[in-house]
Parts: C-alpha cells; structure tokens; sequence
C-alpha cells in the first residue's frame, strides 16, 4: 500500500453528474481536489439520448459526461480511474480512502456514488440495451412516440412510467408478477382508466428477442394465446439499489431503502461526510442528471464553507 | 382584455434558468404549457461568462439562455413575451394569469419570477442610469473603452463585473464596502492578478455627479487623498431582490429575505403554486444556474403528479 502524503480538501467518490458537479464547484472555490471513480460517467452515461438537461436539445448520455469531465479537468485538480475500496475516519480527523493500492488523505469527503438499476437477468436483456430496453421512461419515453411498449414492475416508478409512456406511445403493456398493483392506490386507479395501457398480471418476462432492435418478449405464461408478445420498447422499472456499501461501513446513516439521508446542504449525519446524486435521498425523489448536478453543487459549496469555518 | 379559451396545465411565469428548466420538463411530462416572461433569459443572460454550469466550460449568459430556450422550443408549447401583470386563483379553482393584454387559464402555476437588481439609493444614481450609470457589465461594457470606470460590490458579480470591463477600460476601480472580497476564491485570484482593477476596501459611494454624463464619485472617505474619484462609468453589481408582487398577491407565502418558502418538492404554501429559482429560498442557499435548473425541473414533475391526483 502505497501513502499519498498529500493531504486533499476534498475527495469525491463517484464519476457520475454529481461526482463531476461536485469537482468543477470545488475546484473553483478552490480547494485541492480529487475525483475517484472505477469508472467515468455513472448510470448517467448509459442513457442512450437526454433531452431532458438543460443545455442540450438532445445528446448521448456518454457524450455529456465526457463533457462534464472535460470541464473538469480544465482545473488544476486530480482524477483517478480507480475502484474505491474503503473510505474510513483516522484518528487525526482526516479521512484515508483507500483506491486501488493507494491510500489518500482528505478533510472532507463527497459520496457520489450512484445506484445499480436492479435488472430482470433476463437473456437478451443486455444485448438489447439501448436499443428498445431502458431504465428510465423520463429519460427515453419520447422516443417511442406512436409505438407499443412494455413496462415491467408493478410500484408507483412502474405505473407512472406506464402512464408517461402512454401519452407517447399507441399502447402500453404493464407487466407484473403479482395480481395487484402495489402502487399507491391513485396511480393505480389512473393506470387502469387509461385506455392505451393493459395490464398483464402474474406474468414474468423471461426473454427479450428482437432484430438490432426489441422486437417481442417471452412470457412465462400465455397472454392471449401466446407466450410472446410483440413490442418495440420494454421499460425494467422494478427498482435499483443505492452503492452504499462503503457508506455504511463509514458509518453513515441511510433510509429504508438504503439511500444516503443528506440535509438541504448535502450533508450526512457525519461531520465532514457529504453526498449526492441518486445514492441520495436527494433534495426531491427526482433522479434526473440536473439534480444530481444541482446536489455536487450544494455538496461542494458545503464542504467549502465547512472549510472555512 | 381578450379571454384565452384555452385552459393550460401549467403555465410558467419566468424566462431565466428555472422557468425554461420547468418548461421542458413540463413539456416532457404531455403537459399543456406555456411560459410567458416580459424577457427571456433572466439574470442568468446578463453574466457575461459561465464557466460553472456543467457542459459548459464556458459560455456567455445569453447564448447559454438562448440555448434552454431553443429546447424549449422544440416542443409543441407556447411561449409568450409578455410582463405578467397578475396571477390569481378564480372562483372554479383555475389560476387566471393576466399578461399584456390577454387572459390564460391553468390548472397549475409555476413562479419562476427571478430577482432584481438592487441599487445604491444615492444621490445623481438615477439621473445618471444610462448614462454611465449601469447595473449589467455584459450590455455596457464595451461602451467604457479607453476609460476609466467603476464597479461597486464584492460578490461573484462583481469581481466578473470588474474582469469583463478591465478587458475595455485603461482602469476598473472595485469599490467595497467590507475589507475582503465575498467572490469565489477563483473570482478574487484573477481580481488580485489582473493590473488594472484597483480595489478600494472599506469604502461605500454616496454621490454621482456629472455633465450629461457621469464624471465622478463621491466616496465616504478619502482614497488617495480624495474623497472624490474621477470615472466615467460605475457598474452597480450589490445583489438584487426576489421579485415577489405578483406571488405575495396570490397569497404565496415568503421568508424574511422576502423570497418565496418552498417544499423540497418547488410547493408552495398554495395548493397548484409551485415556485423555482433565484425568486425562492431554494433547496439551499445557492444561486446558481444548475440549482434554479433543477427546481424547475422538480416543480414540473410536481406539476404532473399533483395533476395526476
């Protein structure tokens, strides 16, 4: 194990919007930073087109956070394609984060850490990724204007998906394992009053097939005579997990459902901890690339100010 | 006054960061939406260089504005240059906006109404506005070529005030009130470099005196043996306010500062009243391009679930 003797003001975990924000802030304000990250751009890089941040009519989710980290490395500050392995509190106050097999030093800490989308590991899933499989009908609905679509998952995230899509596409197939919806009884209600959605219960998707692009997908069970069923598009909106592993063994407190709780500062419950992005609780529910770059903002200007004080 | 039949979703009173952020969501979300502003661009138009919004490394405020707009407008919405005179909630529940010399019609409202720019309250400031007198780097700037000129403050605004007219003026004075600087540690570095801003500290301008056209200053104590100083332009750069009229006439309640209280999710304190952006206390304490973006983003998505309920 190699020390870095040099002591950083700030180290931000994560290479996603909110890990990039947090850098280009706190390099402006100055302070001696450094981005790590196992890889660069975060879940943000996979979406296939965002229209959705303001800036940018439409652009590959890689493209733009190659722009953001071109940003930036236009100041003197440190980048580092490493996974993080630890993240502790020394006796000294200052944290040791521990990357590949370097060790650094820093007075504050940024978790931008991301979350996994959890994925239906189904074949086909994967190769079909981006080409009519997403993650995120806020992010992709629009460009399945006038065609038929899937949504898996039976929570609010799935009914409201199903109703956004329903508004673009002719039809909406709502596909759920269970024989009740368990979203909130209004979204509920709202999904099966809209005619374009149909919702297929006990049913599980066990393939994703298609031609370059989703053609159909297998059901583990007939729906009108057929275990395949024809469309162009198939939302997965059955959750994702928060990464808070090394959170957790920080000592950082989380919700129910895992999530870093972060104040209106984008501070954690331990001094000189912050965090944000989707590993968050966020400042809303939003998990969209303009708040994550809103919360590596805030987080960044805390630490700043923590600094000073 | 001529009746819009048409009853909007959302209509959005503002056109800087929050307001065209809240447009494109809204849009996003099959919202029938229209943003209506006097101008379009808001504070964020008059910086004169952005290097913090992420995407950009750097980039005027206008043709950053110009660039939320042009997404906006690649949706099927409206938009409408016009001042807002009113917003008010009518006897069925619906908002009533009232702008130029039409009324709309919306289920939801979204005050993304910015801030304005405060003056100095002394005398000769308002005989001299215009003429010499300015409160925008950005517009005026190249008029002071080869003079000398002024800018009062200590803020962001006011260091890149002071670096923008160091690029046309023989000599920019930084006249502020405190003993050091308030900018971002980057603003102060390059003010402190650059040989032809000249900070005065501690020091507040009382008087504007001229001949048609600004010719000097007074100061409340002596610099260089004076307690008048010789310029032909001062740039106000001391902060602005929360344009709140129209919001505290709709009954929107506000902090002490006078800006507008919101929710983590852009609500309000009324029922269908969301607010965005520099008019509001904000999800934290910034001002920034990337946060005023993601309350509107936020305040959109609130629209649509609260539409959906």
């Amino acid at each position: 194990m190699t020390e870095n003797k040099e002591l950083y003001d700030c180290i931000i975990v994560g290479g996603g919007p909110a890990g990039f924000s947090a850098g280009i802030y706190a390099a402006r304000y100055k302070l001696k930073t450094m981005v790590i990250a196992k890889s660069m751009g975060g879940t943000g890089a996979k979406a296939h087109k965002i229209e959705n941040y303001p800036g940018f009519p439409s652009i590959s989710g890689m493209d733009l956070m190659k722009k953001f980290q071109e940003q930036y490395e236009e100041y003197d500050v440190d980048l580092q394609a490493d996974e993080v392995k630890s993240v502790k509190k020394g006796d000294d106050g200052m944290f040791i984060v521990v990357a590949g097999d370097k060790e650094y030093r820093a007075r504050a800490v940024i978790l931008a850490l991301g979350k996994k989308r959890r994925k239906l590991n189904v074949p086909g899933e994967e190769e079909f990724a981006g080409k009519g499989v997403s993650y995120c009908a806020t992010c992709d609905g629009m460009f399945f204007k006038d065609k038929v679509v899937g949504v898996v998952g039976g929570s609010d995230a799935a009914a409201m998906a199903a109703l956004l899509l329903s508004a673009h596409a002719t039809k909406c197939y709502l596909i759920y394992r269970g024989d009740e919806l368990r979203a909130e009884p209004i979204w509920t209600e709202r999904v099966v009053k809209e005619p374009k959605i149909e919702i297929i219960y006990d049913t599980n998707v066990t393939e994703v097939k298609g031609e370059g692009m989703v053609k159909s997908v297998m059901l583990d069970k007939e729906y009108e005579g057929s275990q395949e069923l024809a469309l162009e598009g198939l939302f997965v909106e059955i959750g994702s997990t928060p990464s808070v592993v090394l959170a957790k063994e920080l000592g950082v407190e989380t919700d129910e459902k895992g999530r870093i709780k972060i104040n209106s500062q984008a501070a954690t419950n331990m001094p000189g901890v912050y965090a944000a992005g989707d590993v968050t609780v966020g400042i809303c529910e939003m998990e969209q690339i303009v708040t994550a770059a809103a919360e590596g903002a805030i987080a960044a200007a805390s630490v700043y100010e923590g600094l000073l004080s």
